[in-house]
């Protein structure tokens, strides 16, 4: 297998992007990311996104994209696995040039959410849910993972303003973040009294529905040290899946594809978790950040809430989450997310983060889940 | 790279199957693939489906299918390309296994395509059209195949008679083949007076809408050797794009992504057409194999009607195309055909064909479309 490095990344300003159709915010973010890269050499294209079939009704953008990106006939997949799709993207164009198919690889990750309404935003969103068990009856995504908020409140005495601390902390991170849709900071009574959505996710604990692209240039690490590049290596990349309804998990308080695909990541990486400097991980909703950290090893089962609450998560702290502003700040344009994670990692490993950079920072790792966590994609990057 | 063999095939009878789900159809295949290769290691699955979003309201197959599977926490991708999306869950897979990532990976290809009215169906179809430009407008694909026929009428004197002959060909080999949804024998007769849908493309110039899956069960050729089972490799893999509407090519006459593809997959496997004993094509519509057999290479260009009509693509003939009776007979559940093309040849190539064999088949080449030759993805498969 060879060694993979990204050597270029593309962002674009997130949010209601309602005179930017799907295919212009595909072709924005790969071009700024081929400028960051320098080159323009692509052999091979993939492309996360959820459900633009629904969002638009445009399916088959392994070949619009190419297309419109002026690469005619260059080869394209696209790749699905619910809001895990930009993860997927990444792991799949890590495997085009490590195994010797690619040389360039370009991951774009997009999702126009705003060409439908908020109902049908919704529906959309639930197809990453069982159908037939869970979507038809009428629970939706807030309702999932309030079902497992309730239980890790219940069974670990985590409070609401452990909760609402998630959402001010990156909030606060996003602030900094001149691409986050929402680049403000809240307050924890903000949060605590606004909109209940799903007793007890209020509507300042979920991420919003989000227009936006990202994309990352791949090549082999040889071919980055050619073109001067400084060396962001993908060390390691973990990936796991569970079942798709919550109600076959044995508890609602553990996300047991998020442990396995974190410690395959830091296996193949040589790593511990004690080794990573920060995390980009999946907050779609508070709780989701809360489990997710307890589910990587960065704090003890049960102990998310008060850790969060004491600011070891925040910047500073002993393990910054989510610099970008998380999901929750900088927005979840669901396709691109996980692209979007590996951006923020390589400009912080860059040390181009200006107001938000982590110091000193060598070792990052990225956490993007689908569904309640019925897959989970985990990549470690490393200065090298 | 490390060389790749087919080790299993599952296919199962496709038909409208109001009685199974799509989990039932995905389990089905991928059981009978696991049950004919001898194990159910699997450190990967790859799925392959179109637009099961539009078509059940279920997106997420990664999280799904090893779930109903009961293979929980196995990694898995859910690939689309319109429908070459089951040619990419091969490549995918394929890749997999050469890069070192995966020893053993299932892919599979699967639709359900009658979980919606017609009208519904059309809809889902077109949006691997561009939806802008082409769908909204009216523009579905028996629209943009009957363009492509007439312009290849009018350029080369292709007759009405031998776009019938197409369909003769394919339901006389389809009616060998016990998975087929329509295995019975037509007339040219019966073809050209089967209810016009858009000039000059009959009802029995279309594949029909289906509901069926495919798998297949990829290793290394090594561990193929171990376990003693016949090493049937995938020698060359090719995969080309073209701009996704139709207006915006040089002609209507030529898919040029179906030539670079197939051109790539000969290339990497050391071979040229004339090497090959027969072939697998994407025979959405009549014309569609016409055209792409010249893209092939196959016959000369212009050359594909008095080819078809003097028996070169028979069985018999000089290279025999489409023996399972392809899209046209056998049923196109999109997201399945590119994996069903991959489990006939390594059919045939095992000489487990009986009626529809052909006599000392060593190399096969597959060739999977999606659009209106948006995307094709070509393999190569060999006896070794």
């Amino acid at each position: 297998m060879r060694d993979v490095a990204v050597i270029g990344i593309g962002m674009m300003k997130w949010g209601e992007l309602w005179l930017k159709s799907l295919r212009d915010i595909c072709v924005e973010a790969a071009l700024n990311c081929l400028d960051d890269a320098g080159t323009d050499r692509v052999d091979m294209i993939t492309i996360g996104t959820m459900t633009s079939g629904i969002f638009t009704g445009q399916e088959h953008l392994a070949s619009m994209v190419p297309d419109y990106l002026g690469m005619r006939h260059v080869p394209a997949v696209r790749v699905e696995s619910a809001c895990a799709s930009g993860g997927q993207a990444v792991r799949t164009a890590f495997l085009e040039v490590a195994s010797g198919m690619s040389d360039y690889a370009l991951a774009i990750g997009a999702e126009k959410m705003t060409d439908i309404d908020g109902g049908g935003a919704t529906y959309a969103l639930a197809t990453a849910a069982d159908q037939e068990y869970e979507a038809f009856h009428g629970v939706t995504f807030p309702g999932l993972y309030a079902m497992m908020a309730l239980k890790h409140m219940e069974k670990f005495g985590t409070t609401r303003e452990q909760l609402a601390d998630v959402a001010v902390k990156n909030h606060r991170n996003g602030a900094k973040n001149p691409h986050a849709q929402f680049p403000f900071p809240v307050t924890r009574e903000r949060v605590m009294t606004s909109v209940m959505v799903s007793d007890p996710v209020r509507l300042l604990d979920c991420s919003p529905i989000t227009d936006g692209a990202a994309a990352v240039l791949l090549t082999t690490v040889e071919e980055a040290k050619k073109l001067g590049k400084p060396a962001i290596v993908i060390s390691g990349i973990g990936h796991a899946t569970d079942t798709i309804a919550l109600a076959q998990r044995p508890n609602l308080y553990e996300l047991p594809a998020v442990k396995l695909s974190g410690e395959s990541a830091l296996r193949m990486a040589g790593k511990t978790i004690k080794d990573v400097d920060f995390v980009e991980v999946h907050d779609c909703f508070t709780i989701a950040e809360l489990m997710v950290i307890e589910a990587l090893g960065i704090v003890e089962q049960g102990q998310s809430g008060p850790a969060t609450e004491n600011g070891l998560t925040a910047m500073g702290g002993k393990c910054p989450v989510n610099p970008s502003g998380g999901l929750k700040s900088k927005g979840h344009p669901v396709g691109a997310t996980g692209v979007a994670q590996i951006c923020e990692a390589v400009t912080q490993l860059r040390g181009d983060a200006a107001e938000r950079q982590i110091k000193d920072a060598r070792v990052a790792l990225t956490q993007n889940m689908g569904g309640s966590g019925g897959s989970s994609i985990v990549h470690v990057l490393e200065v090298k």
